[in-house]
């Protein structure tokens, strides 16, 4: 493996693409660069679960073969993709991290899967990801635990694991993952690269096998900004077959923010919310660090949200839904994954509605802040990578969950120390929070291509 | 009483602005002649209970010196109108159905009440329902019954009873009332309204005591289709506080259907579904009657919806909700209500998540629906009015609850017999179903002023 090679894996998708357009990169050389990767780290790095080398190598023939013939090519054309193992691909199996599911090849691809394809995306294979989807560190007692890419002692973070790490050791140009209550955002931040939650409803969950289907959303993760924003735009649009899909009022919000009248929150009590001293002092030297930047901060509390009653009901829902499934499905769950489908059988439907309304009220608050402020910034996790297969934090995703409750978009970048920066903003403010995250990263010296 | 006053009281309510506007009618007159009516009338027909005599005329004379001095009008100024008693109208108390809500007075107005008083609305008093909104035929055993207004021995139809009678007798221009699956429609054809179910989050449901949030709606009930549309306009509007509300994308969609092009969908299987020989037989004949109009017609089989299953599904739902309410507004429940909320009590939450996404499914189905037709046509009830206090037909709302699952908007025109024809559209298309309404209405021969 030569630098330059290891330098391309590397690179932003967005990077690549233009060195594919110049013809100075064929797709089959980009996908077997990274298969190859696959072969020799991906044992270690239990990264990918389903590896589809002939099927990769076959569609990066065909964009090729597109390339050398003038024909219409599509935006993604000839980036191989990795794919979190909960969306159908066509052909290959959808565990949602179920033992009982690990067989159960899909018959046709999820709707944005399609639309990858559609745009010309290789997809390379199926990432590994917390058992039944309900974890945040990338823990599977029988699949493996996922080690964090650049210490393998630690987690990386779940539960969108496999495609987090996927991005951060050059295993793919990219990773599609899906965020329920931060499992995008909490494996970006601890793996140090970026992760979109859009707004719910922008992009379609059909063909995606549910955690909590109003707070389940798709989204992507990168090692830049342009990419996720090219994969948001190639992803999103309306879907009959998603219950919460919406047609877009305008196409997207329009990047309309300026410096100087962008009204902006800041966190007032991360630490009462259970971030570690660290996390803080990352956090409010970020803050001072794009201070001028951010006109006028106003400090908010999220106390009164009460976050951790919210992340409860919220797992009663998603224990609840899962318990639904066929019995099959759910054949050889763990011991703590039986305890919590066993905990969601003994609740009563009162329970459930008494959860569902709770968040009801989560996303009337959330509409009035955001009548106050344009963007919320908080830090994305509460602390950095726990030890690997060490006892779950219960408070790993509760600054993620905020954007969660209410169905608006969130965006993580990479802070120093493994950790993240998140901007939060109103439904449709997706792409303001991207214009607004390169500023941010720049002048946090983040590197972008 | 003279004729004259009877003949005012049963106009539209678009007839009585215009007679306001020329200064030949006073709110006064006109709020004096709807109590008069109420205080001899309403000891039989239980269509109130409560009236707010001293408030309704203070706000009448208010409109009365409005128009006096020149002052800007409200689209809506002086008129007089009924509200269901799930509704929060500060001062008076929202039952909801509840014996032990009846004390309970609400603080403020709420969103859809405050838009109608903002516009110059006059109310009259808080009318009858179903207990706990649980129910079709506006039966209550202990606030008592509400008995047809053409016929004492039969049922008017629910849960929003006493909407539709004061409509239909008299007491009042117009009333609002609530619609989950299927609450005004089903009294509305009854009784001989009009009654629209508008797009889910087209009106806040904030301060409206919930049935179940994922399928309520605020729905206006009158004389006239005009009324229904000025009601409409003045009741929707984007409300934080309603965590389904939206903004809207276009104003309503736009009238922009014609008869040539109109894809108008006929439901296939009415007798199926439970509608009895009477109910299918007028119809057919309606849809016989305004063929021409409709233009290309498909035939629609709604058995594949299983609209039985579905209702069971959203009752539990329901049951669940109510059943999260404090104890002490349960206290008095009859042996009925409470065998309902026992049952919520014993069904656990995975019962209700499968019941949730049982919901979901209904939203797909009838999402594809509308790829295909622009509007469908059904019965809105299966038979005529039951007998008043007999035992509740388990599906008298399942023809309405196709509309109700996918949040679509629905309007139920009168047909002869105490029957119902509904035109059921896709999101969005409240002004297009208002408007080919009109036209059918004519057609029906149904008188419009």
């Amino acid at each position: 493996m030569s630098d330059a090679t290891s330098a391309l894996r590397n690179s932003s998708m967005c990077r690549q693409l233009s060195l594919l357009a110049r013809g100075e990169l064929s797709a089959r050389a980009l996908t077997e660069s990274y298969l190859g990767a696959i072969e020799r780290e991906n044992p270690e790095r239990n990264a990918f679960w389903v590896i589809d080398q002939e099927g990769a190598l076959a569609a990066a023939d065909a964009a090729d073969l597109r390339r050398a013939r003038g024909e219409p090519l599509g935006r993604l054309d000839g980036i191989p993709l990795a794919v979190k193992d909960n969306f159908d691909v066509k052909g290959l199996p959808t565990s949602g991290g179920l033992v009982g599911r690990r067989q159960m090849v899909a018959e046709q691809d999820a709707h944005c899967i399609a639309r990858l394809r559609g745009a010309g995306a290789v997809i390379l294979g199926k990432t590994s990801l917390d058992e039944a989807m309900l974890g945040t560190t990338g823990a599977h007692p029988t699949f493996g635990h996922v080690p964090h890419p650049l210490d393998a002692g630690l987690a990386a973070g779940g539960s969108s694991a496999g495609s987090a790490v996927a991005v951060a050791a050059g295993l793919a140009s990219a990773a599609i993952g899906t965020d329920t209550l931060g499992s995008v955002r909490i494996p970006a931040a601890f793996c140090g690269v970026y992760g979109l939650r859009p707004t719910q409803g922008e992009i379609s969950c059909a063909g995606v096998l549910p955690a909590l289907p109003r707070l389940d959303v798709v989204g992507p993760l990168a090692r830049s900004l342009d990419d996720l924003t090219l994969l948001l735009q190639v992803m999103s649009g309306y879907d009959n077959n998603d219950p919460r899909s919406r047609r877009r009022r305008v196409p997207l919000a329009l990047p309309d923010w300026e410096p100087g009248s962008l009204r902006c929150g800041v966190i007032a009590d991360p630490a009462d919310l259970g971030a570690e001293p660290e996390v803080v002092a990352a956090f409010d030297k970020a803050i001072e660090e794009c201070g001028r930047l951010l006109g006028k901060i106003s400090s908010v509390p999220l106390a009164g949200f009460e976050l951790p009653r919210l992340r409860r009901a919220a797992f009663l829902m998603m224990e609840a839904g899962l318990a639904s499934l066929p019995a099959a499905e759910l054949e050889g769950a763990s011991a703590r994954l039986q305890s919590m489908l066993d905990f969601a059988r003994c609740r009563t439907a009162v329970h459930y509605a008494h959860a569902d309304r709770a968040l009801d009220s989560a996303v009337i608050a959330t509409r009035r802040l955001f009548e106050q402020v344009d963007v919320l910034l908080l830090p994305t996790v509460p602390q950095p990578p726990p030890p690997l297969g060490a006892e779950e934090p219960s408070h790993l995703a509760d600054f993620c969950s905020f954007a969660s409750l209410a169905g608006c978009p969130a965006l993580s970048l990479p802070l120093p120390g493994q950790l993240g920066l998140s901007l939060v903003g109103p439904r449709g403010s997706d792409l303001r929070l991207l214009e607004l995250g390169e500023v941010i990263a720049a002048l946090l010296g983040n590197e972008q291509e």
